[in-house]
């Protein structure tokens, strides 16, 4: 066979020659924004020949500080297709954190939305190797700053070559792109992607059992193009030809919903808490959201209650799915197989609220004590994965050596796998309650919580005990119209049935709200030591 | 990102993981036989360990000589997987080119159905590599044969080990498998395939815009299995964990009906005449076979009547395809766009006519007189090809440098291409009829001779000519129930409204049948000189 490289310009070509009408469509600060794929192309050649004037480099890295939207679309190809590597920083770490990654990256160029400005100016005097900052903005004149060199996006553009012919002699295995990820201490750990795993993680997507991404469809990222590459989404769309709309800095559920209706989205893909959202939008205001075919949801588990609640009640299909930046992220999706859509109703449900069956190319393992669970769907063990989008140690970091062991990722998720290969993810395992030798699962005991009525968010920590070692301990937000009408008591009584007595939290404690991470996941540390805090003083 | 190669035992292994209860159906002389992945993988594994006793070493040739059934794919896997290289041998070629070929291959070992084992009884004393026989049949005891040593597959199978461990170390460019295709002259021409090259092709057959295949199919190839792998289905199916049909040695059209009607096949691929069949017989009897999703077809172009026959008359979607054995094979799929399923049914049939747009992952050219054709539907070009299930060349053959130029295949195919990438081939390189320095197409001709009712097949060719160097004349069988009540001038003004006055046939020749391949295409050669000398009588 013929030795040529998986590369990102064929991506980008493809769309290019054979999608040139399909539309990219952006909401940014000046409205609703629609261009063609042939646009795109064109402009997208134009920044990376604007790069090269710039100075960048092969293997360069080239930051970017933005939502979702056209022109992080054109970055998202112009940088890797220059051959340079896209550093898609997360604007919602702290300010030191951001500037540690800029650092550590050793970002030569940011490209910075102007209202994520201010991000940067709090850091600007720390930044050791940008030479070149590019505002994108849809505005004629630039916000007032004292950053320098400063390039307006627009303008630069301008003077670009639509025409550019991208870096030859790209090997498949070239860095791409990267993406940090936060680290339950010190700084973020940074992970490589190559040409090679996106092109691969993207054909994941396409295929008909994982998201079956096509041209028919309207795909809309909700997960921002700073958190794993919007989960491929971007990349594979324009391989395939998708139309794409990009929901910009704004997306309140009311937003989200407008979008699909208006756009008339086919799949959309997000965290359970948008997902939440938006199903508290639909409850309470009437859309026509019936051109959507799936939405994807990751980041944590997805509730049972709010899958049923898409299904059966809207009539939208829920496509619960499990990754993480280590893993580009597509590693399990819930893709019922023939002879499983046949089974009574609760079993489906317990189904889709596993995370799902491993995708072809990857390998997974999951490891209890004594070498490899059996697939019972009940025995818990740490989840292992390996493959070509998988990454191989944290960019330039001591601490690759505790993830990356004998080939494997071992990812820090306790699961259990049933003989049908559905994977569930039952907790951390850091957050795993080991009561009296046993193990319990925190997320079970959420996900059983977040199916009463009156509950909207459930986080269950491990508080230490003298005689168990430590006890499950719940804190429960509830929903606005249920506040103060539910008693501890009710809640234990709902979910006694589905567990063993000894799982049952020994406390429930009602809450305004749970702290959670930069990218909407329980910040259970933080939590325990506020909880044991608490306690101690009854 | 981990450095882990693509590897058909990862594919067989995720069959044995997460699909073990899905079934294989096959159809063999003793019968329907029914098999899950689960038993499959474990014969596969123990098939594997055999060929290791019988002294198969890494990187040596495998020959099989069989219909599509489980046995055949079995050696599918247990070949590949244990390093080895799966020569598949076409049954129909001429004994002295599989002569050829077995020895050109070096085949170590040759697994053989016993209704064929007269081919080999026939060249027997010319094979010069083969160590072992190993007879696939249903029966206890083996057919009286010579050939030593011989093995009874089934007994051989009871010694192996079905949780034989394959080859560690493979490497993903190592070959997998090999097939041979004809040429207009000299033996035939070796094509190797790649673990690579075929985990990379089985993934385009499994994205949504292609052929889509999922767990969700009843997949049933009729193209054989010593045909470019079946076109990959087998390799793909396993992967996907659907449910595959072997139709066995027997595929009369009735057959065919009953197999897709009786299995509830969702997806079938063959040749046109195959369709041809099918369709006569759909005609004549009554079947249900409302469970296909689709039709594949390629081999050669599918006229426009019947594509309208299957999807208006019968509402069976067809899926034109084109590709070849050194392509793996597939490369173009008629996959309609979005926005072009709102075209007037005419235009669509048009486009459906053609074969279609590149898949991901290759690149085409259609190289013209002056450089690459434009994207206009009508300039005609050589149809170049390179992708990483492309063959780099001809297995220890000269010809290779005819074929791979500059890291391209040059096709022979001459096609057009239309503005939204939609690739039309429209004639062999040396099919093409030059009349007076100008190109007529003998496949546009061909197909629309083929929309007459009552034509069954056209075949039209070039002929010497004196004032314009060549001029077209057609070949024309007649459907039984019109056998001499159609004349030439009828079909000429039937097809005159499509074609310039110049491009119409000087002739139109009526036969009972028209010359073909082993694997069914029209041999214009022997056709070209059969009617040179028939007209030089005149």
């Amino acid at each position: 066979m013929m030795n040529t490289p998986l590369l990102m310009t064929q991506m980008l070509e493809r769309a290019e020659k054979y999608f040139s009408k399909k539309q990219v469509i952006s909401r940014t600060e000046g409205g609703i924004h629609r261009f063609t794929y042939k646009e795109m192309a064109a402009r997208t050649r134009s920044l990376a020949s604007c790069l090269k004037e710039l100075g960048v480099e092969k293997g360069d890295r080239v930051g970017t500080l933005a939502w979702n939207h056209h022109r992080h679309l054109e970055a998202y190809f112009a940088v890797p297709c220059s051959g340079a590597v896209l550093h898609t920083i997360n604007i919602r770490l702290a300010p030191q954190q951001i500037a540690y990654i800029i650092n550590h990256a050793e970002d030569k160029v940011l490209l910075i939305d102007s209202d994520l400005l201010p991000l940067i100016h709090a850091i600007k005097d720390e930044l050791q190797t940008v030479k070149a900052f590019i505002i994108m903005t849809d505005n004629e004149t630039l916000p007032e700053t004292d950053l320098t060199p400063i390039y307006h996006y627009e303008k630069l553009l301008e003077q670009g070559n639509p025409i550019f012919q991208f870096e030859p002699g790209l090997d498949e295995n070239d860095p791409a792109g990267m993406c940090y990820t936060s680290a339950t201490t010190g700084n973020p750990k940074g992970v490589v992607y190559t040409h090679r795993g996106i092109v691969l993680h993207s054909m994941a997507l396409g295929l008909a059992d994982s998201a079956a991404l096509s041209e028919k469809d309207v795909a809309m990222p909700i997960v921002p193009m700073f958190h794993v590459n919007a989960w491929g989404l971007p990349f594979a769309g324009v391989w395939f030809g998708t139309t794409q709309v990009l929901p910009g800095p704004y997306f309140t559920p009311k937003l989200i919903a407008e979008l699909i209706q208006s756009e008339k989205v086919t799949i959309s893909a997000g965290v359970p808490t948008i997902w939440l959202g938006l199903l508290k939008e639909m409850e309470e205001n009437q859309y026509d959201l019936s051109s959507l075919r799936g939405l994807i949801c990751g980041g944590s588990a997805a509730p049972k209650g709010m899958i049923k609640a898409f299904e059966q009640k809207y009539n939208i299909p829920f496509m619960h799915a499990y990754g993480m930046t280590e893993t580009s992220p597509i590693v399990l999706v819930s893709t019922l197989k023939s002879y499983q859509q046949e089974l009574p109703e609760e079993e489906i449900y317990e189904l889709k609220s596993k995370q799902g069956v491993l995708v072809p190319c990857l390998e997974i393992k999951v490891m209890g004590a004594e070498g490899e669970v059996n697939p019972d769907g009940k025995e818990m063990g740490e989840l292992l994965i390996r493959g070509p989008w998988i990454a191989s140690e944290y960019y330039k970091d001591e601490r690759s050596q505790d993830a990356f062991r004998d080939g494997w990722l071992y990812t820090g998720d306790v699961a259990t796998i049933d003989e049908e290969g559905f994977v569930k993810i039952v907790d951390r395992t850091k957050d795993l309650i080991k009561s009296g030798g046993e193990w319990i699962s925190s997320v079970d005991l959420e996900n059983a919580l977040m199916a009463h009525e009156a509950v909207f968010e459930a986080a269950v920590i491990a508080v230490p005990h003298e005689q168990w070692q430590e006890r499950p301990v719940a804190c429960v937000v509830l929903k606005e119209a249920f506040k103060n009408m539910v008693s501890k008591e009710e809640l234990v009584e709902f979910i006694a049935p589905q567990f063993a007595k000894w799982w049952l939290p020994d406390d429930i404690i009602f809450m305004e709200d749970i702290p959670k991470t930069s990218v909407g996941k329980f910040l259970k540390r933080e939590l325990r030591e506020q909880v044991t805090q608490e306690l101690s003083k009854k």
